[in-house]
Formats: C-alpha cells, structure tokens, sequence
C-alpha cells in the first residue's frame, strides 16, 4: 500500500470543467475536498467551484495557471480524460512550469507523462515524482476464476453507461458499510477511484488479454483484509467503446452481488459528442437482464439493488424516478449521494449474510 | 502492407507441438506449408509433422536446434503460445543463436522480443529484424461506429472458446470467396493470422479502452478495397479470461453477420490446463442467442452459418455432428477444413447480395 496522500492539488480541467465533463476533478473535490486548492479552467475563471457544479463551497476556479500554483499547490492533478485519453499539446507548458517548481503531477492519462521523452527526463532530473495512475502493475495474470473462491462478499457496480455512477456509489457505500462496522474494501479500476483511494488497476489501460485477469488479482488483494469488497466498474456491456472493459470486470471479479448503476434522465450512451447519439439505453428492467445474462455463463450473480444518479433533476423528480426504478425492477433503489445510501447498504448487508 | 512474406521458417514449438496445444505452429504449417523447413519440439524429435499433426506431410520434427536452423532456415518463428504470452527463460539462447546467424525472429509473443534489453540490442547491432506481430500500432482510436459505415459486407466468426477454427475458418473462406470472383479481405486479430496475411492488429494485445477501436480501424482499412471482409474473431463471450476481447472485438467491427464456431466434441472452456473445467459451453442454439444479444445493443446482426471443427471424429462421426448442428439451430453447418466451405460460402454471398 502507497503512504496516505498528503499533497495539496491544483486540478486542471482547462476547458471542461462542469457537472458532467469532469468525472475525475469532481470526483476528487467531492471525496477529498481538503486536499484540492483550486481548479484550473480558463473558461470558468473567477467563479467559485460551488458555482459550477452546484457543491465544492468557495474553491476557486482560476484562468491563470501560475496564480492556481500560488494557491498554496504541491502537486498538480490532471482533472479531466479527453477522449482516448492522450495528452493535450497545449498542456505540456503547464506541467514543465509545474515540474520546474518542484510540484507532483497526478495524471490519470492514457499517455503516460513519465514515459514522456521531455517532461519524464526533466522530473528525473528534478528528483520530482510523476505519479501515471493509468500505468498497470507488471506481471499480471490471466484470469482463471480464483476470485471466485474468497471468503469476502464481492459486490460490483456496472451501468447504463460511462459516467453514471459505478464508482461514486462504491466510495459512498464504503463509507456507510464501514460506519456500520464492516471491514470492508473500495477496489479502485480507474483513475480517479485510485486518486482517492491511493490504490488500484485502471484496467482500461491493461493489455486486452489481462483485463479479468487485473480485477482477479485486486479482489484476492482486497480480500486479505476485508469481509466486504466493493470493485468499481468501468464503461457499459452496451457501449460501443468501452464494452470489452465491462465484459472481462465482470467476468474477472466474479461478484456475487452487482448494483446496476443509471443516471435518470439519460437516453443515449453519451460519450459521442462529434456524432449522433445511436445507442439507445434499455429500460432498466432490460438492463437487469443483460448483466445477468452475460454473468451467468462464467459464474451466475444477481442485480441487488439500482444506483440512481438524479443531479439534473428537481428533488420531486429525483424522488420519483427513485420510485419508478424500483418499481420496474423489483429492487431496493436510491440516488446516494442526494439522498440515502441505507437501502444499497442493507442489501448488501443482508446478502453477505445469506451467503455465509 | 508490408512486403511479401519470402522467409523460410524453422517453427519453434518445443514441447508443445501436437494437434490441439500449437496453434500458430500448425495454422502456418497448414497455410504457408512451402515456407516452413521443420519443427523444433524435443518432445516428438524425429517424427514427420504429419505423424504428429495428421497434415504436413514430411516437414521434420527436430530435437536439435542447430539441426532445424540448418534445415534451410531464413526466419525462426515462434509458434506455440505460452499462458499469458510470455517470454520462457530457456529460449532466450535459441533466439540469441538465431539472430546471431542473422536469422529474422517472428513472434506473437506478448513480451515484444525486440524490447528485450538483450536480444533486441543484439538484432540492432546485427541489422536482424525483429517482428512482433502483436505489437499494436500507435494511435488506434476508441470506437464510434464508423466500422458500421462501410460499404462492404463484413463477417465476423465468434466461437463457443479459444482454439476451435475462428481464425482458420476465415482463411478458407477468403480463398473460396476469392476463387469464386468476390473482392475479400481476411482482417487478421491475432498473431497467427497475422504471419499468414502480413497484416492486422492483434487485438488482445492492445491497450483495452482500444479494443472495439482497433477493430474498427481494421474494418476502414479493409473497406478501402474489399467487397467482402473477413474479420477474425478472439475467444469466446463465455471465457473467463478472455472474454473482453471477445466483445469489445464483436461491438468494434459492427459486422453484418456472425459465423458459430465451435469444436463438436468440446464440452467446457479448456484453456485452464492445472484447473478443473467449470465452465459448461452450453447448446449451439443458446450460444447464438448469446452472440445476437450481446451485438444487438450497439448493432443488430444475426448467425448466419455454423462452423464446426470435427478434427478428432471418425468421418461418419463428424458428418452427423454437421447434420445435428445445422438443425439444433437451423443454420448452414460445414467443418470447412474436412468437407466444404460451400455452405458458409453461400450464406456470405447471399447476405452479401441482400444487404446492398
């Protein structure tokens, strides 16, 4: 396990930064608020973060890169996943200020920025740490379904689609179950669950043939140490991209309890933005079906509950969409962050017991 | 594409040379026999490839390394695939002899030969290629659906595990599709097809967020001057280990129709080898309906055909497991090795035609 992090972040998210564009700066300012000094966002500049997406209190957004390193920064966090995950070119200039002051560079992109000829060559020579989160661990296995034979109860979060959840709901269950007294472990599988949580796989970035075989080796790890795991998921079974991460997590982390994760108001699988949706998301029922089905041949598991994510809706509507969806499903269903995480908890609860 | 392949290879296969355990070795020797000078395999020295393999005809099995380099050898190639991919220690003074004699090294390796502080150094220094079939091209992007775009009419195998014909079905096809007049491309996505075509990606072993995307940029290539494409398939949507690639291939591709592969007497998923079976390949009827709804979310395609691998039956044998196959899912059926590929042949064509 890595030392319990201490830095201080100025988080880019130059460009995106918004309630649904920046999955890994929001994810940071909401689970470890006293860690962020600012956001770095040219086109929000001068707000407050509680401006822009609706918590985060009075951090500041600024449109200068320097002055958020004045801020009182140690290590810059790269906030936001352009698609396919490369690095901007206009962001070295960025980082070579930052690594020149001697600050961290947190990075979560598919590029990884130690390997970079210029910025990984000017961190060595500043004795600066460079700290890829996408970058796999060596010598990983394929799977061969040992995660099926912990004592642990594994629960695992898969979705309607990218950004809707999987891993914000694991963090705030992990926070309920070990409130209630239950040892229990948040398997991180991408960048910003390893960001918080300091440990990890960001199996999108594995070699094809070792995705189950990463969420094998991260729930024996985890089992270790806890009676209750709880493995982020990653993209959608329905997604065109990102479908094969979804499959081989499933299939590797062998779950014995899923929580099917959807953002309410969500039609489309929405990470397209250059092109027509074309994707249409299944009435969660079908949802239900579709996870199940696909378990089932390696090693059968159930849905357990609905993770609703209702932040663009009135509390009314947010309310009755919680209703409808347990309605449709037969399962206990809440939005935890709004409102309740108690009825996924005791589903989890009780199943782990049954199970013993 | 590359230059024509005009290497003779010795095929290194050491103690893995045998019907169902050599792969690449036999599917090179099978279709590129008059570019292979003998086998390398310590285990069945002495024997004819024919003796082991049932084909072959008298290419030698030899015991001694030197021995096979001496054979005539241009090129070693390695052609059994280690679980997981990797490098085993006892070769490196084979490969070593080898680029040292100047021979070329071909290999589907996961470890890249040519990274090898040791090896890859020693090729540079001789001026010896190093070719790494597996190793993927720079900047494959994510999947969006292009590959549903094209023009051409792209078929894409699927299998009920690892190891039944998915590949070699493809290239039966292509030579069929050829000789009957029809523009076809085969889409290699693993190694062994690869060495046979010159090109393709192979997909597993590619980061995995670009799955689906290197799949639909083999699709754009392909279309550039092919009516028909052929775009081998990877694993099995019910393998434990690889069934990420399975679908993230399967979305990436957008195919117009699927071909069933399966092994007739297979029964469960046989790549566990220390491990007790456990996962039951269940009826060919319930695997296309597994294939069809795992596509259908992303694009809607249907089994057009069966193709069955009957290498270890009688002939009475496997003309009845054809028989039963083509009606426990009312589909052509053909081992298209044994028999004919006609019937599949003809499912392509008339898809084909009714599709434009």
């Amino acid at each position: 396990m890595p030392p319990a992090n201490t830095q201080r972040f100025l988080i880019i998210a130059d460009g995106q930064f918004g309630p649904m564009t920046s999955k890994t700066a929001n994810c940071c300012i909401r689970y470890m608020p006293e860690r962020v000094v600012g956001v770095f966002d040219r086109t929000h500049a001068g707000k407050t973060v509680q401006q822009v997406l609706g918590f985060g209190g009075a951090l500041p957004v600024v449109g200068d890169f320097e002055r958020g390193l004045a801020l009182g920064a140690t290590a810059v966090l790269i906030g936001i996943a352009p698609m396919g995950g490369r690095l901007p070119a206009e962001w070295r200039g960025w980082l070579r200020t930052a690594i020149e002051r001697g600050l961290e560079i947190w990075s979560g992109l598919h590029t990884f920025i130690g390997d970079d000829p210029e910025l990984g060559a000017l961190a060595r020579e500043r004795g600066v740490r460079i700290f890829d989160a996408r970058k796999p661990p060596l010598n990983l296995p394929v799977a061969d379904g040992r995660a099926a034979e912990v004592d642990a109860y594994v629960v695992h979060t898969v979705g309607s689609d990218c950004n809707v959840g999987k891993m914000t709901v694991q963090v705030e269950l992990r926070n309920a179950l070990i409130e209630r007294g239950h040892r229990t472990r948040f398997v991180a599988t991408g960048q910003t669950g390893i960001f918080i949580e300091g440990w990890g796989v960001a199996v999108d970035a594995v070699v094809a043939d070792f995705i189950a075989g990463a969420a094998e080796w991260l729930v024996l790890e985890a089992a270790k140490d806890a009676d209750i795991i709880l493995v982020e998921g990653q993209g959608s079974l329905i997604h065109p991209g990102y479908s094969g991460v979804t499959l081989g997590l499933l299939h590797g982390c062998c779950p014995d309890a899923l929580i099917l994760c959807h953002q309410a108001t969500r039609q489309y699988i929405g990470d397209y933005h250059g092109r027509e949706p074309w994707v249409k998301i299944p009435p969660l029922a079908e949802l239900v079906d579709i996870y199940e089905r696909a378990a089932a041949p390696v090693r059968p598991t159930k849905v357990i509950g609905i993770c609703l994510n209702t932040f663009d809706l009135s509390e009314a509507r947010a309310r009755d969409a919680v209703t409808r969806a347990a309605e449709a499903t037969g399962l206990p269903a809440t939005d935890p962050v709004r409102f309740d995480a108690a009825p996924l908890v005791d589903a989890i609860v009780q199943g782990a017991l049954a199970a013993k």
